[in-house]
């Protein structure tokens, strides 16, 4: 794995991109996605570019969880019509990840904005559900 | 708002419902969902209630991403067929929040999985997201 690809995320942190930012710290940048799934869309991104998940340290990914909860309160203080927010974050290319630069989305929902998740839940027996949580948990331990 | 309604999460927090429990710790507890969005599928929940992301404290918040991401690793670890994962979070009954204690979902992605966004992306103008922005951090400012 190519550990520092270009994304075009670098140039924005480095100001040599145009972004229009919504917030900037010493760890991490908001700024609003180009391509919104809803009016108001941000995206939070470490100024350190880690590509997954895995290589996010666990004190960044609080930051960015931290900085996307002040972003959705000011989205929703921003504009009357925004009743709700969803976080998404995609890690990995099955999982729509198309940014190597771990990046948490803020998305303002309203009445009638058309996201949503495509999906088909399922009812498992407990006995399937225990059978993954063991296997889940043992790796946890592992860890 | 009624500070402490009921949800099942209480009570699977408590001990008293059933669940298929991945982690725990002082703060928060991990355990799979009965109606996954895909195979192995799991919340992250904090044992205090908090109806929302503007309830919840900065610091249970960034924990529970710090959860999230064990438990990516650890979903990863336990099933070669998982290649990627995303997290998502509903906050507000527009946003899909169904449960009112914040809850962080981390999904498991599989090739073929049949789980995805339903969003209608669009292109706004630069200025019209530089006017988001200025707005969106003119709130931050005053929070």
């Amino acid at each position: 794995m190519v550990v520092n690809p270009y994304t075009i995320f670098a140039e924005i942190i480095a100001g040599t991109a145009e972004a229009s930012r919504v917030h900037e710290d010493e760890t991490a940048v908001a700024f609003m996605d180009i391509r919104p799934l809803t009016s108001g869309h941000v995206l939070v991104v470490p100024r350190q570019q880690f590509r997954t998940l895995e290589e996010l340290p666990p004190e960044i990914g609080a930051h960015l969880f931290v900085v996307g909860q002040k972003v959705a309160a000011a989205v929703r203080a921003s504009n009357p019509r925004v009743a709700g927010v969803n976080f998404f974050l995609a890690d990995g290319t099955v999982a729509g990840q198309e940014i190597f630069h771990v990046h948490l989305h803020v998305i303002p929902r309203m009445i009638g904005d058309g996201f949503g998740l495509r999906a088909r839940p399922s009812s498992p027996q407990r006995s399937e559900l225990d059978r993954q949580a063991t296997e889940i948990a043992a790796a946890l331990t592992r860890s």
